[in-house]
């Protein structure tokens, strides 16, 4: 059994190499080639934390992964520690035995959600991405702009969020890592800058307006990842050309898309996979001024794929 | 992180302590103060095998703890491999950080069960013990025989299996543990020659017949832990006094008890918890006389106790 720590997580990862993967993952998923038991839950009291299990293979895979996740929420107030925490899991399918323990600190997580932004925008985002906008200032907010660097030479980075130390040290970092980077005071104003958004928040309230999204654009939306989570108008989806998902169950029950299927807004049939859009030009941008939509809720697909990622390099 | 092996495992390992610690998680639990959530599983195809995950927190506890634990099938005749094979993880329940991994092999959860097994005899089986009786010849056959020498100075002991070989191995080793062994060619015989029986196989028939059970005899029923395992005569269960169960939702779906309970012989009101019957001496055997039964079919508890008793020795 190897223990991989999170440098060697970091040295062994090949983003170009993990992009297929996922690619990959995605595409079986939708085939029904992967076994996606229902994940695991514990709560522990309200202020204290909750903990995620997930867990998969892959038809045919030489190994199955389980992914022990949780948000604990006092941790930097009280133990300056991350408020996420966590293993994957590594299994030999044909034996059952442990071949590896990848203490990722919920990094892997992050990059697979990141990569998923990227897979989006390669197959669904306008060919000339004129300016990409970020809401929040989070992980996902640095991580989904830095992998669309292997999509699009486009450099030019609008991010709008509501903490301006926050927004400081983002312009700050992002300028470091390539970008020309610059806030702006509403998602109104970012939408008319630019055409590839991502949304990273957890806001429970829409705040894209379905009047401020202009012809041409596509929107990842990674925020809503549970139930009673929202950030865009559900009357967006009515102007969608494309309504991607990772996964149609999940999605309708906990996604983005949740809020428009109960206005009745959208049907699953409106719906279309992720990995259903990778193997099929058909279900891809047609053309330059469709408005597209990606809803990312996370699948454990994505968890078999990121570990295969880093094991097998 | 710890990472702590099976020889580690075996020498930090006080059994008198992981007794009292069991107890206490079985009164825990039915007290109602473990959550419990759904085991998880996964199937790999018929023949290869199978995974669990069983996880809980004992409320207020400083640790909760996963079990990832398998059987594939295969293992032995193909790659030389127990076809047991998993580890259990314990994560610090404030923070959600994994504080060590156990490569126990299969080894916890057996002493954890061979204790159970040990704790439904101290409260219900004859306090003179005349003759233990194992069905079956395995890990359990042995483990069982070997922790009730905390309970008992009986070293007469009965076995009853199938296969001469494996019987004869079994005497071998037993008589090495400080027993004096002998076989029997009949359940029925096995009734007659002991008051404290233990059943460990896989049968998925009755083995024993209620009408050989002498007054006086306490019966440990291992073997029914999942749908479709059976090793009493449901008349058994007419005849006890005190019919225990580890858990009474997980005995009346897919224990021993089950059956019994669907023949319309008992009602969940029949059943007490080991838990309780380790509180409360009232619940306990009461006379010479009485016939009674411990249906143990594993609850997390157990595994979460027999990780603190290695961890916090």
């Amino acid at each position: 059994m190897k223990v991989i720590n999170i440098k060697e997580i970091k040295e062994s990862l090949d983003i170009e190499r993990a992009v297929s993967l996922q690619e990959e993952g995605f595409n079986l998923y939708s085939k029904g080639k992967v076994t996606v038991p229902p994940v695991g839950y514990m709560n522990f009291s309200e202020d204290v934390g909750e903990v995620h299990l997930k867990y998969g293979w892959i038809e045919g895979d030489d190994v199955f992964v389980v992914k022990i996740a949780g948000a604990f929420y006092q941790n930097l107030k009280k133990h300056g520690l991350a408020s996420v925490q966590g293993i994957i899991l590594v299994f030999d399918a044909k034996t059952g035995q442990t071949r590896a323990i990848l203490q990722d600190e919920g990094y892997l997580t992050n990059i697979r959600t990141a990569i998923a932004g990227l897979v989006a925008a390669k197959y669904l985002a306008p060919k000339e991405v004129t300016g990409i906008g970020i809401l929040g200032t989070g992980v996902q907010a640095r991580l989904q702009a830095e992998l669309l660097k292997l999509h699009t030479n486009c450099r030019t980075l609008w991010v709008c969020g509501r903490d301006q130390n926050k927004i400081k040290k983002y312009i700050h970092d992002m300028t470091a890592a390539g970008f020309n980077v610059s806030s702006v005071q509403s998602t109104s104003e970012l939408c008319k800058n630019c055409n590839l958004l991502v949304t990273t928040t957890s806001a429970k309230q829409p705040l894209i307006d379905a009047k401020d999204v202009q012809l041409g654009t596509h929107i990842t939306a990674v925020g809503a990842d549970a139930p009673g989570k929202q950030e865009l108008d559900p009357g967006i989806f009515r102007l969608a050309d494309i309504c991607a998902v990772d996964s149609k169950s999940q999605c309708l029950d906990h996604g983005e898309t949740y809020h428009p299927y109960q206005a009745g807004i959208l049907t699953p049939q409106n719906l279309v996979e992720l990995g259903d859009v990778i193997s099929d030009v058909k279900l891809q941008r047609q053309s330059k001024e469709q408005i597209t939509i990606a809803d990312l809720t996370g699948i454990s697909v994505q968890d078999i794929q990121i570990a295969k990622s880093v094991l097998f390099s």
